[in-house]
Protein backbone atom coordinates (compact mmCIF):
# COMPACT_ATOMS: atom_id res chain seq x y z
CA UNK A 1 0.00 0.00 0.00
CA UNK A 2 1.03 3.53 -0.65
CA UNK A 3 2.80 5.14 2.23
CA UNK A 4 0.89 8.39 2.32
CA UNK A 5 -2.20 6.46 2.38
CA UNK A 6 -1.32 3.60 4.94
CA UNK A 7 -0.33 7.17 7.52
CA UNK A 8 -3.64 8.24 6.82
CA UNK A 9 -5.70 5.12 7.62
CA UNK A 10 -3.55 4.87 10.70
CA UNK A 11 -4.03 8.57 11.91
CA UNK A 12 -7.99 8.24 11.09
CA UNK A 13 -8.15 4.92 12.69
CA UNK A 14 -6.53 6.96 15.61
CA UNK A 15 -8.33 9.73 15.86
CA UNK A 16 -12.07 7.89 15.32
CA UNK A 17 -10.51 6.12 18.37
CA UNK A 18 -11.71 9.17 20.59
CA UNK A 19 -14.85 10.25 18.75
CA UNK A 20 -17.26 8.05 20.47
CA UNK A 21 -20.66 9.88 21.93
CA UNK A 22 -19.21 10.15 25.49
CA UNK A 23 -16.58 12.77 24.07
CA UNK A 24 -16.82 16.28 24.10
CA UNK A 25 -17.78 17.17 20.56
CA UNK A 26 -15.35 20.74 21.00
CA UNK A 27 -12.60 18.73 22.14
CA UNK A 28 -13.02 15.83 19.63
CA UNK A 29 -13.72 18.83 16.46
CA UNK A 30 -10.60 20.50 17.48
CA UNK A 31 -8.22 17.08 18.03
CA UNK A 32 -9.36 16.77 14.14
CA UNK A 33 -8.69 19.89 13.47
CA UNK A 34 -5.29 19.88 14.48
CA UNK A 35 -4.46 16.19 12.58
CA UNK A 36 -6.16 17.08 9.04
CA UNK A 37 -5.45 17.98 6.10
CA UNK A 38 -2.27 16.40 6.09
CA UNK A 39 0.88 18.55 6.67
CA UNK A 40 4.33 16.98 4.87
CA UNK A 41 3.76 13.81 7.38
CA UNK A 42 7.74 13.80 7.09
CA UNK A 43 8.30 12.04 10.36
CA UNK A 44 5.70 9.17 9.35
CA UNK A 45 6.94 8.59 5.72
CA UNK A 46 10.55 8.27 7.44
CA UNK A 47 9.17 5.80 10.07
CA UNK A 48 7.81 3.46 7.42
CA UNK A 49 10.79 4.20 5.37
CA UNK A 50 13.03 2.76 7.87
CA UNK A 51 10.59 -0.07 8.38
CA UNK A 52 10.42 -1.23 5.00
CA UNK A 53 14.36 -1.24 4.79
CA UNK A 54 14.17 -3.67 7.99
CA UNK A 55 11.60 -5.91 6.68
CA UNK A 56 8.22 -4.40 7.81
CA UNK A 57 7.40 -7.72 9.27
CA UNK A 58 4.62 -6.25 11.58
CA UNK A 59 2.98 -3.43 9.24
CA UNK A 60 0.23 -3.30 12.08
CA UNK A 61 3.04 -1.93 14.75
CA UNK A 62 4.52 -0.11 12.12
CA UNK A 63 1.75 1.89 10.90
CA UNK A 64 0.84 2.77 14.71
CA UNK A 65 4.09 4.23 15.28
CA UNK A 66 3.62 6.06 12.40
CA UNK A 67 0.67 7.36 13.57
CA UNK A 68 1.79 8.39 17.06
CA UNK A 69 5.15 10.13 15.96
CA UNK A 70 2.72 12.09 13.79
CA UNK A 71 0.35 12.51 16.52
CA UNK A 72 2.87 13.82 18.53
CA UNK A 73 4.48 16.50 16.31
CA UNK A 74 0.75 17.58 15.63
CA UNK A 75 0.27 18.36 19.30
CA UNK A 76 3.70 19.88 19.59
CA UNK A 77 2.05 22.08 16.64
CA UNK A 78 -0.62 22.99 18.96
CA UNK A 79 1.22 24.08 22.12
CA UNK A 80 4.12 26.12 20.09
CA UNK A 81 1.43 27.95 18.53
CA UNK A 82 -0.15 29.59 21.96
CA UNK A 83 0.01 33.02 22.73
CA UNK A 84 2.15 32.05 24.97
CA UNK A 85 4.98 30.74 22.86
CA UNK A 86 4.81 31.98 19.33
CA UNK A 87 1.26 33.21 18.91
CA UNK A 88 1.04 32.20 15.20
CA UNK A 89 -2.20 32.47 13.90
CA UNK A 90 -1.64 30.64 10.89
CA UNK A 91 -0.61 26.74 10.56
CA UNK A 92 -0.92 24.36 7.31
CA UNK A 93 -2.75 26.98 5.60
CA UNK A 94 -5.73 27.41 8.32
CA UNK A 95 -6.06 29.24 11.32
CA UNK A 96 -3.74 27.72 13.96
CA UNK A 97 -6.12 26.16 16.40
CA UNK A 98 -6.11 28.26 19.13
CA UNK A 99 -7.21 30.75 17.27
CA UNK A 100 -10.02 28.17 15.37
CA UNK A 101 -10.69 26.98 19.11
CA UNK A 102 -9.69 28.97 21.63
CA UNK A 103 -6.82 28.62 23.95
CA UNK A 104 -8.36 26.32 26.52
CA UNK A 105 -8.91 23.47 23.86
CA UNK A 106 -5.53 24.05 22.20
CA UNK A 107 -3.98 22.52 25.03
CA UNK A 108 -6.59 19.98 25.85
CA UNK A 109 -5.88 18.82 22.36
CA UNK A 110 -2.08 19.00 22.71
CA UNK A 111 -2.85 17.27 25.85
CA UNK A 112 -5.08 14.70 24.68
CA UNK A 113 -2.65 14.11 20.72
CA UNK A 114 -0.02 13.00 23.37
CA UNK A 115 -2.19 10.42 24.99
CA UNK A 116 -3.18 9.26 21.74
CA UNK A 117 0.09 8.33 20.94
CA UNK A 118 0.82 5.87 23.78
CA UNK A 119 -2.57 4.62 23.45
CA UNK A 120 -2.44 4.03 19.80
CA UNK A 121 1.29 2.59 20.22
CA UNK A 122 -0.13 -0.10 22.77
CA UNK A 123 -3.02 -0.99 20.68
CA UNK A 124 -0.59 -1.57 17.28
CA UNK A 125 1.53 -3.88 19.18
CA UNK A 126 -1.00 -5.37 21.25
CA UNK A 127 0.60 -8.95 19.26
CA UNK A 128 4.06 -8.51 19.83
CA UNK A 129 3.88 -7.26 23.53
CA UNK A 130 8.17 -7.48 23.48
CA UNK A 131 8.36 -4.46 21.14
CA UNK A 132 5.93 -1.93 22.82
CA UNK A 133 8.50 -1.03 25.75
CA UNK A 134 11.07 -0.38 23.13
CA UNK A 135 8.46 1.96 21.29
CA UNK A 136 7.26 3.86 24.28
CA UNK A 137 10.97 4.32 25.33
CA UNK A 138 12.40 5.57 21.56
CA UNK A 139 9.21 7.77 21.30
CA UNK A 140 9.24 9.14 24.77
CA UNK A 141 12.93 10.27 24.64
CA UNK A 142 11.89 11.72 21.41
CA UNK A 143 9.53 14.42 22.86
CA UNK A 144 9.91 14.50 27.15
CA UNK A 145 12.25 15.76 28.49
CA UNK A 146 15.96 15.89 29.05
CA UNK A 147 16.13 15.74 24.98
CA UNK A 148 12.63 15.59 23.46
CA UNK A 149 11.25 17.87 22.00
CA UNK A 150 9.49 19.54 24.75
CA UNK A 151 12.69 20.28 26.03
CA UNK A 152 13.72 21.97 22.47
CA UNK A 153 11.07 24.34 23.03
CA UNK A 154 12.56 25.32 27.14
CA UNK A 155 15.61 25.92 25.76
CA UNK A 156 14.17 29.06 24.29
CA UNK A 157 13.06 30.52 27.81
CA UNK A 158 17.04 29.67 29.15
CA UNK A 159 18.80 32.83 29.24
CA UNK A 160 21.84 30.76 28.60
CA UNK A 161 21.26 28.35 25.46
CA UNK A 162 23.30 25.40 24.93
CA UNK A 163 22.87 25.51 21.05
CA UNK A 164 23.63 22.23 20.25
CA UNK A 165 21.18 20.68 23.39
CA UNK A 166 18.83 23.03 21.47
CA UNK A 167 18.86 22.21 18.11
CA UNK A 168 18.86 18.92 18.67
CA UNK A 169 15.84 18.57 21.18
CA UNK A 170 13.79 20.88 18.96
CA UNK A 171 14.06 19.07 15.88
CA UNK A 172 16.78 16.39 15.68
CA UNK A 173 14.98 14.05 18.20
CA UNK A 174 11.93 13.37 16.55
CA UNK A 175 13.59 12.62 13.17
CA UNK A 176 15.45 10.31 15.75
CA UNK A 177 12.92 8.94 17.26
CA UNK A 178 11.00 8.24 13.64
CA UNK A 179 13.69 6.26 12.98
CA UNK A 180 14.29 4.02 15.82
CA UNK A 181 10.21 3.66 16.08
CA UNK A 182 10.62 2.54 12.49
CA UNK A 183 13.59 -0.12 13.59
CA UNK A 184 11.92 -1.43 16.17
CA UNK A 185 8.45 -1.71 14.68
CA UNK A 186 9.89 -4.41 12.58
CA UNK A 187 12.03 -6.02 15.23
CA UNK A 188 15.32 -4.46 15.32
CA UNK A 189 16.90 -3.02 17.58
CA UNK A 190 16.44 1.37 17.32
CA UNK A 191 19.92 2.47 18.53
CA UNK A 192 22.08 2.09 15.43
CA UNK A 193 19.49 4.49 13.49
CA UNK A 194 19.15 7.64 16.01
CA UNK A 195 22.81 9.06 14.05
CA UNK A 196 20.28 8.67 10.53
CA UNK A 197 17.31 10.08 11.90
CA UNK A 198 18.92 12.99 13.81
CA UNK A 199 20.98 13.98 10.55
CA UNK A 200 18.18 14.02 8.87
CA UNK A 201 16.76 16.37 11.27
CA UNK A 202 19.18 18.66 11.25
CA UNK A 203 18.92 18.99 7.43
CA UNK A 204 15.03 19.41 7.89
CA UNK A 205 16.26 22.39 10.55
CA UNK A 206 18.00 23.90 7.98
CA UNK A 207 15.37 23.86 4.89
CA UNK A 208 13.24 24.95 7.01
CA UNK A 209 15.07 27.87 8.55
CA UNK A 210 15.38 28.59 4.30
CA UNK A 211 11.38 28.71 4.35
CA UNK A 212 11.50 30.84 7.33
CA UNK A 213 14.15 33.52 5.77
CA UNK A 214 12.68 33.91 2.41
CA UNK A 215 9.71 31.57 1.76
CA UNK A 216 6.07 32.83 0.60
CA UNK A 217 3.88 32.57 3.83
CA UNK A 218 0.93 31.48 1.38
CA UNK A 219 2.57 28.90 -0.63
CA UNK A 220 3.90 27.19 2.97
CA UNK A 221 1.09 27.91 4.55
CA UNK A 222 2.38 29.78 8.24
CA UNK A 223 4.31 32.71 8.77
CA UNK A 224 7.91 33.52 7.83
CA UNK A 225 10.35 35.80 9.56
CA UNK A 226 9.64 34.01 12.89
CA UNK A 227 12.98 32.79 13.91
CA UNK A 228 14.15 36.31 13.58
CA UNK A 229 10.84 38.09 15.70
CA UNK A 230 11.71 35.51 18.19
CA UNK A 231 15.37 36.13 18.13
CA UNK A 232 16.22 31.91 17.46
CA UNK A 233 19.41 30.90 15.37
CA UNK A 234 18.58 30.78 11.87
CA UNK A 235 21.22 28.98 9.34
CA UNK A 236 20.37 30.72 6.65
CA UNK A 237 20.46 34.11 8.20
CA UNK A 238 23.87 32.56 9.14
CA UNK A 239 25.61 31.22 6.38
CA UNK A 240 23.58 33.11 3.33
CA UNK A 241 21.00 31.32 0.66
CA UNK A 242 23.57 29.43 -1.31
CA UNK A 243 25.45 28.78 2.18
CA UNK A 244 22.35 27.20 3.89
CA UNK A 245 21.70 25.45 0.23
CA UNK A 246 25.15 23.77 0.04
CA UNK A 247 24.96 22.55 3.68
CA UNK A 248 21.71 21.10 3.50
CA UNK A 249 23.02 19.11 1.02
CA UNK A 250 26.03 18.17 2.70
CA UNK A 251 23.55 16.98 5.69
CA UNK A 252 21.40 14.94 3.01
CA UNK A 253 24.37 12.96 1.99
CA UNK A 254 25.83 12.67 5.36
CA UNK A 255 22.66 10.94 6.22
CA UNK A 256 22.74 8.41 3.45
CA UNK A 257 26.06 7.23 4.68
CA UNK A 258 25.19 6.78 7.88
CA UNK A 259 22.30 4.16 7.29
CA UNK A 260 23.19 1.36 9.25
CA UNK A 261 23.37 -2.20 7.22
CA UNK A 262 19.84 -3.58 6.47
CA UNK A 263 18.06 -5.93 3.85
CA UNK A 264 16.85 -2.29 1.86
CA UNK A 265 19.34 -0.42 2.37
CA UNK A 266 19.69 0.54 -1.13
CA UNK A 267 15.78 1.17 -1.77
CA UNK A 268 16.21 3.62 1.73
CA UNK A 269 18.97 5.67 0.44
CA UNK A 270 17.02 6.23 -2.87
CA UNK A 271 13.90 7.22 -1.05
CA UNK A 272 15.70 9.69 1.09
CA UNK A 273 17.80 11.20 -1.71
CA UNK A 274 14.49 11.62 -4.06
CA UNK A 275 12.85 12.84 -0.83
CA UNK A 276 15.69 15.78 -0.04
CA UNK A 277 14.88 16.96 -3.85
CA UNK A 278 11.58 18.06 -2.28
CA UNK A 279 12.47 19.11 1.13
CA UNK A 280 12.34 22.67 0.21
CA UNK A 281 8.38 22.94 -1.22
CA UNK A 282 7.99 24.03 -4.92
CA UNK A 283 7.10 27.28 -5.11
CA UNK A 284 8.01 27.98 -1.44
CA UNK A 285 10.87 30.73 -2.07
CA UNK A 286 9.78 33.57 -3.23
CA UNK A 287 12.90 35.86 -3.99
CA UNK A 288 15.92 33.04 -4.09
CA UNK A 289 19.09 34.60 -5.64
CA UNK B 1 7.91 -0.93 52.47
CA UNK B 2 5.44 1.98 53.54
CA UNK B 3 3.37 2.89 51.10
CA UNK B 4 3.79 6.43 51.26
CA UNK B 5 7.77 5.83 51.02
CA UNK B 6 6.95 3.49 47.59
CA UNK B 7 5.33 6.52 46.18
CA UNK B 8 7.57 8.83 46.92
CA UNK B 9 11.17 6.93 45.50
CA UNK B 10 9.08 5.98 42.72
CA UNK B 11 8.38 9.50 41.88
CA UNK B 12 11.99 10.91 42.83
CA UNK B 13 13.53 8.16 40.27
CA UNK B 14 11.05 9.28 37.35
CA UNK B 15 11.76 12.74 37.83
CA UNK B 16 15.55 12.53 38.55
CA UNK B 17 15.53 10.66 35.35
CA UNK B 18 14.95 13.69 33.35
CA UNK B 19 17.64 15.79 35.13
CA UNK B 20 20.69 14.90 33.11
CA UNK B 21 22.49 17.39 32.16
CA UNK B 22 21.13 17.91 28.71
CA UNK B 23 17.98 19.32 30.25
CA UNK B 24 16.99 22.64 30.48
CA UNK B 25 17.11 23.90 33.67
CA UNK B 26 14.18 26.22 34.33
CA UNK B 27 12.12 23.04 33.01
CA UNK B 28 13.88 20.32 35.45
CA UNK B 29 13.41 22.53 38.11
CA UNK B 30 9.41 23.43 37.30
CA UNK B 31 8.92 19.64 36.87
CA UNK B 32 10.70 19.11 40.17
CA UNK B 33 8.23 22.10 41.71
CA UNK B 34 4.79 20.35 40.19
CA UNK B 35 5.68 17.02 41.62
CA UNK B 36 7.17 17.77 45.14
CA UNK B 37 6.57 18.11 47.79
CA UNK B 38 3.82 15.23 48.15
CA UNK B 39 -0.02 16.44 48.16
CA UNK B 40 -2.65 13.97 49.11
CA UNK B 41 -0.99 10.82 46.96
CA UNK B 42 -4.80 9.63 47.13
CA UNK B 43 -4.87 8.19 43.44
CA UNK B 44 -1.32 6.19 43.49
CA UNK B 45 -1.89 4.80 47.16
CA UNK B 46 -5.38 3.51 46.19
CA UNK B 47 -3.11 1.61 42.74
CA UNK B 48 -1.00 0.49 45.62
CA UNK B 49 -3.85 -0.71 47.71
CA UNK B 50 -5.45 -2.92 45.00
CA UNK B 51 -1.85 -4.24 43.94
CA UNK B 52 -1.41 -5.59 47.50
CA UNK B 53 -4.81 -6.92 47.51
CA UNK B 54 -3.99 -8.63 44.66
CA UNK B 55 -0.75 -9.93 45.66
CA UNK B 56 1.80 -7.33 44.32
CA UNK B 57 4.20 -10.48 42.74
CA UNK B 58 6.04 -7.31 40.61
CA UNK B 59 6.67 -4.32 42.81
CA UNK B 60 8.36 -2.73 40.52
CA UNK B 61 5.65 -2.76 38.62
CA UNK B 62 3.36 -1.33 40.62
CA UNK B 63 5.70 1.51 42.04
CA UNK B 64 6.04 2.69 38.00
CA UNK B 65 2.20 2.25 37.68
CA UNK B 66 2.20 4.51 41.15
CA UNK B 67 4.19 6.92 40.18
CA UNK B 68 2.98 6.99 36.46
CA UNK B 69 -0.46 7.68 37.72
CA UNK B 70 0.31 10.56 39.97
CA UNK B 71 2.81 12.41 37.59
CA UNK B 72 -0.38 12.51 35.11
CA UNK B 73 -2.15 14.13 38.41
CA UNK B 74 0.60 16.88 38.44
CA UNK B 75 0.49 17.36 34.87
CA UNK B 76 -3.62 17.78 34.95
CA UNK B 77 -2.87 20.42 37.60
CA UNK B 78 -0.16 22.21 35.76
CA UNK B 79 -2.39 22.70 33.08
CA UNK B 80 -5.65 22.85 34.85
CA UNK B 81 -4.33 26.20 37.07
CA UNK B 82 -3.54 27.81 33.57
CA UNK B 83 -5.22 31.29 33.12
CA UNK B 84 -6.91 29.84 29.75
CA UNK B 85 -8.84 27.82 32.63
CA UNK B 86 -9.29 28.40 36.42
CA UNK B 87 -6.38 31.05 36.87
CA UNK B 88 -5.49 29.75 40.10
CA UNK B 89 -2.66 31.20 41.94
CA UNK B 90 -1.86 29.04 44.67
CA UNK B 91 -1.47 25.22 44.31
CA UNK B 92 -0.40 22.72 47.49
CA UNK B 93 0.15 25.90 49.41
CA UNK B 94 2.50 27.37 47.43
CA UNK B 95 2.21 29.60 44.38
CA UNK B 96 0.63 27.81 41.13
CA UNK B 97 3.12 26.46 38.41
CA UNK B 98 2.37 29.31 36.20
CA UNK B 99 2.77 32.12 38.65
CA UNK B 100 6.23 30.67 40.59
CA UNK B 101 7.73 29.25 36.76
CA UNK B 102 5.44 31.35 33.92
CA UNK B 103 2.84 30.04 31.26
CA UNK B 104 5.41 28.60 28.64
CA UNK B 105 6.99 26.68 31.34
CA UNK B 106 3.70 25.39 33.18
CA UNK B 107 2.11 24.03 29.68
CA UNK B 108 5.40 22.35 28.70
CA UNK B 109 6.34 20.38 32.12
CA UNK B 110 2.11 19.44 31.70
CA UNK B 111 3.53 17.94 28.24
CA UNK B 112 6.80 16.50 29.99
CA UNK B 113 4.96 14.79 33.08
CA UNK B 114 2.84 13.15 30.47
CA UNK B 115 5.37 11.86 28.26
CA UNK B 116 7.57 10.72 31.69
CA UNK B 117 4.65 9.01 32.93
CA UNK B 118 4.48 6.36 29.97
CA UNK B 119 7.93 6.29 30.23
CA UNK B 120 8.12 5.62 33.57
CA UNK B 121 5.39 2.59 32.49
CA UNK B 122 7.90 1.33 30.01
CA UNK B 123 10.77 1.57 32.22
CA UNK B 124 8.88 -0.52 35.20
CA UNK B 125 7.38 -3.09 33.21
CA UNK B 126 10.53 -4.26 31.44
CA UNK B 127 10.57 -7.68 33.01
CA UNK B 128 6.96 -7.97 32.53
CA UNK B 129 6.33 -7.08 29.00
CA UNK B 130 2.78 -8.51 28.75
CA UNK B 131 1.38 -6.41 31.45
CA UNK B 132 2.64 -3.02 29.26
CA UNK B 133 0.11 -2.99 26.89
CA UNK B 134 -3.32 -3.09 29.58
CA UNK B 135 -1.30 -0.49 31.90
CA UNK B 136 -1.11 2.08 28.77
CA UNK B 137 -4.08 1.12 27.97
CA UNK B 138 -6.35 1.36 31.09
CA UNK B 139 -3.66 4.74 32.19
CA UNK B 140 -4.52 5.85 28.66
CA UNK B 141 -8.01 5.87 28.73
CA UNK B 142 -8.19 7.39 32.26
CA UNK B 143 -6.62 10.94 31.13
CA UNK B 144 -6.70 11.17 27.57
CA UNK B 145 -9.99 11.28 25.47
CA UNK B 146 -13.48 10.48 25.13
CA UNK B 147 -13.38 9.66 28.57
CA UNK B 148 -10.90 10.92 30.93
CA UNK B 149 -9.38 13.83 32.43
CA UNK B 150 -8.44 16.06 29.21
CA UNK B 151 -12.77 15.33 28.16
CA UNK B 152 -13.48 16.47 31.90
CA UNK B 153 -11.64 19.11 31.51
CA UNK B 154 -13.47 20.35 28.07
CA UNK B 155 -16.52 19.43 29.20
CA UNK B 156 -16.08 22.74 30.67
CA UNK B 157 -16.30 25.08 27.68
CA UNK B 158 -19.32 23.36 26.42
CA UNK B 159 -22.31 25.07 26.21
CA UNK B 160 -24.32 21.96 26.88
CA UNK B 161 -22.77 19.50 29.51
CA UNK B 162 -23.17 16.02 29.90
CA UNK B 163 -23.20 16.44 33.37
CA UNK B 164 -22.28 12.11 34.26
CA UNK B 165 -19.90 12.42 31.23
CA UNK B 166 -18.41 15.41 32.68
CA UNK B 167 -17.91 13.98 36.62
CA UNK B 168 -16.93 10.67 35.16
CA UNK B 169 -14.22 12.00 32.97
CA UNK B 170 -13.21 14.88 35.23
CA UNK B 171 -12.76 13.01 38.50
CA UNK B 172 -13.50 9.32 38.31
CA UNK B 173 -11.66 8.14 35.43
CA UNK B 174 -8.38 8.74 36.88
CA UNK B 175 -9.48 6.62 39.95
CA UNK B 176 -10.88 3.85 38.09
CA UNK B 177 -7.38 4.25 35.78
CA UNK B 178 -5.64 3.55 39.83
CA UNK B 179 -7.37 0.99 40.12
CA UNK B 180 -7.13 -1.22 37.56
CA UNK B 181 -3.64 -0.22 36.92
CA UNK B 182 -3.12 -1.32 40.44
CA UNK B 183 -4.79 -5.04 39.63
CA UNK B 184 -3.05 -5.01 36.13
CA UNK B 185 0.67 -4.27 37.57
CA UNK B 186 -0.28 -7.08 39.57
CA UNK B 187 -1.04 -9.37 36.52
CA UNK B 188 -4.99 -9.49 36.99
CA UNK B 189 -7.88 -8.18 34.71
CA UNK B 190 -8.32 -4.16 35.13
CA UNK B 191 -11.58 -4.20 34.23
CA UNK B 192 -13.64 -5.54 37.24
CA UNK B 193 -12.03 -3.07 39.30
CA UNK B 194 -13.03 0.30 37.60
CA UNK B 195 -16.26 0.43 39.33
CA UNK B 196 -14.39 0.73 42.92
CA UNK B 197 -12.19 3.31 41.33
CA UNK B 198 -14.94 5.21 39.92
CA UNK B 199 -17.24 4.69 43.12
CA UNK B 200 -14.08 6.36 45.48
CA UNK B 201 -13.86 9.23 42.84
CA UNK B 202 -17.16 10.29 43.39
CA UNK B 203 -16.80 9.95 47.06
CA UNK B 204 -13.54 12.03 46.56
CA UNK B 205 -15.11 14.34 44.25
CA UNK B 206 -17.95 14.82 46.70
CA UNK B 207 -15.35 15.36 49.43
CA UNK B 208 -13.54 18.03 47.48
CA UNK B 209 -17.00 20.03 46.72
CA UNK B 210 -17.76 20.32 50.16
CA UNK B 211 -14.27 21.67 50.75
CA UNK B 212 -14.56 24.45 48.13
CA UNK B 213 -17.53 25.44 49.70
CA UNK B 214 -16.33 25.54 53.49
CA UNK B 215 -12.96 25.09 53.74
CA UNK B 216 -10.01 27.40 54.65
CA UNK B 217 -8.27 27.66 52.02
CA UNK B 218 -4.80 28.40 54.30
CA UNK B 219 -5.19 24.86 55.34
CA UNK B 220 -6.16 23.01 51.80
CA UNK B 221 -3.66 24.92 50.06
CA UNK B 222 -5.67 26.42 47.57
CA UNK B 223 -8.63 28.67 46.60
CA UNK B 224 -11.83 28.04 48.07
CA UNK B 225 -15.03 29.14 45.81
CA UNK B 226 -13.90 28.37 42.53
CA UNK B 227 -16.82 26.04 41.68
CA UNK B 228 -19.64 28.91 42.55
CA UNK B 229 -16.68 31.51 40.18
CA UNK B 230 -16.24 29.15 37.20
CA UNK B 231 -20.21 28.09 37.48
CA UNK B 232 -18.87 24.71 37.95
CA UNK B 233 -22.16 21.87 39.51
CA UNK B 234 -20.87 21.52 43.26
CA UNK B 235 -22.89 18.91 45.34
CA UNK B 236 -22.45 20.31 48.92
CA UNK B 237 -24.08 23.49 47.34
CA UNK B 238 -26.73 21.51 45.87
CA UNK B 239 -27.45 19.34 48.77
CA UNK B 240 -26.49 21.25 51.75
CA UNK B 241 -23.63 20.54 54.10
CA UNK B 242 -25.28 17.62 55.99
CA UNK B 243 -26.81 16.25 53.07
CA UNK B 244 -23.47 15.97 51.05
CA UNK B 245 -21.73 14.18 53.77
CA UNK B 246 -24.50 11.50 54.32
CA UNK B 247 -23.91 11.70 49.98
CA UNK B 248 -20.21 11.29 51.19
CA UNK B 249 -20.42 8.27 53.56
CA UNK B 250 -23.21 6.49 51.40
CA UNK B 251 -20.60 6.72 48.34
CA UNK B 252 -17.75 4.80 50.50
CA UNK B 253 -19.92 2.36 51.53
CA UNK B 254 -20.58 1.29 47.71
CA UNK B 255 -16.77 1.72 46.66
CA UNK B 256 -16.26 -0.73 49.57
CA UNK B 257 -18.97 -3.26 48.46
CA UNK B 258 -17.80 -3.37 44.91
CA UNK B 259 -14.14 -4.33 45.77
CA UNK B 260 -13.93 -7.58 43.67
CA UNK B 261 -12.61 -10.97 44.86
CA UNK B 262 -8.92 -10.90 45.51
CA UNK B 263 -6.72 -12.49 47.97
CA UNK B 264 -6.31 -9.01 49.87
CA UNK B 265 -9.85 -7.96 49.77
CA UNK B 266 -10.49 -7.62 54.09
CA UNK B 267 -7.31 -5.53 54.11
CA UNK B 268 -8.32 -3.05 51.23
CA UNK B 269 -11.85 -2.66 52.73
CA UNK B 270 -9.77 -1.96 55.87
CA UNK B 271 -7.50 0.38 54.24
CA UNK B 272 -10.60 2.03 52.15
CA UNK B 273 -12.99 3.05 55.59
CA UNK B 274 -9.53 3.95 57.43
CA UNK B 275 -9.10 6.67 54.61
CA UNK B 276 -12.80 7.66 54.28
CA UNK B 277 -12.03 8.52 58.01
CA UNK B 278 -9.72 11.14 56.96
CA UNK B 279 -10.98 12.36 53.13
CA UNK B 280 -11.84 15.78 54.49
CA UNK B 281 -8.62 17.30 56.23
CA UNK B 282 -8.16 17.67 59.58
CA UNK B 283 -9.05 21.42 60.62
CA UNK B 284 -10.10 22.28 56.88
CA UNK B 285 -13.54 22.99 57.73
CA UNK B 286 -13.91 26.82 58.43
CA UNK B 287 -17.36 27.16 59.58
CA UNK B 288 -19.38 23.73 59.06
CA UNK B 289 -23.12 23.84 60.75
Amino acid sequence: MDIRLRIEQALEAAVSAGETQEAPPGLAAAIRYAVFPAGHRIRPRILLGVAAACGDDAPEVSDAAAAAIELLHCASLAHDDLPAFDGASTRRGKPSLHRAYGEPLAVLTGDALIVMAFETLARGAGGRPERLGPLVAAVGRAVGTPGGICAGQAWEGEAKVDLSAYQRAKTGALFAGAAAAGAIAAGRVGEPWMAFGNGLGEAYQVADDICDLIADPEVIGKPVGQDQAHARPNAARELGLEGAKKRLATLMRRAVESIPDCPGRDGLCAMVMAEGGKILPKGAVRHAA
